[in-house]
């Protein structure tokens, strides 16, 4: 696994781009941890993450990235995309472990009516999300 | 004046830590863009982002800049603060001119209630400089 910031980059690029869920749970560490825009405790676990971060990808069309900086394993990505054909700008701060993988992500977007409006298409699914689980549990 | 990054940083920090408006107004290009949570259009003008970056810096408590990453004459700085009570987090991603001056800064802020909080103490401040600036006119 890698340990360096840029080799994890090519790796996320490519999992964004393809939508590659497969990829994305395993670039995640075991234990990450997720600060999304609706709320300020984050959330916690692969699954909830990957399941999270996943519709995130789906959701957003023309998923772009722009600057991106790397200081060792914390990395500051900067993307713009749209979603119900508002046009938005976003930053992932990024946290990997010495293995290479993702411990942490907040995810900052504006304007805030395209937050709404991501909330809005990804608070259904995650509310299914957790209500399968508890009834699996 | 300073062209690097970090020189740019130091004053950018005795400018926040301070609230000091008249050093926020000297670290300024001739024609800035803010691109602010709010809205996704940029506002533009030395008078509109100096006044309303003034504004966020007095309203957000507890200003505390975090992790930071350096590119050249580009920034990302991440910040703490409460408003209203509420807990948020921020990034300024900040472009620098040759001269060592601001010529644009975009800000993202989690979560949205905390965003929501920030406009309501915002948007009449504003409205009020608008209203002046165009009875001044």
């Amino acid at each position: 696994m890698a340990s360096d910031g840029s080799e994890f980059l090519e790796r996320w690029h490519r999992i964004v781009e393809n939508r590659d869920l497969d990829a994305l749970e395993a670039i995640l560490a075991e234990a990450p941890s997720l600060g999304a825009p609706p709320y300020w405790q984050k959330l916690t676990g692969r699954d909830v993450v990957h399941h999270l971060l996943g519709i995130i990808i789906e959701t957003i069309e023309g998923f772009t990235y722009h600057r991106e900086w790397i200081n060792e394993r914390e990395l500051a990505l900067e993307f713009t995309g749209k979603v119900a054909g508002m046009d938005l700008q976003g930053i992932d701060l990024i946290t990997i472990d010495e293995a290479g993988q993702l411990v942490n992500i907040d995810v900052m977007i504006r304007p805030i009516n395209a937050v709404t409006a991501l909330m809005e298409r990804v608070t259904p699914r995650m509310t299914e999300f957790f209500a399968a689980r508890s009834t699996g549990d």
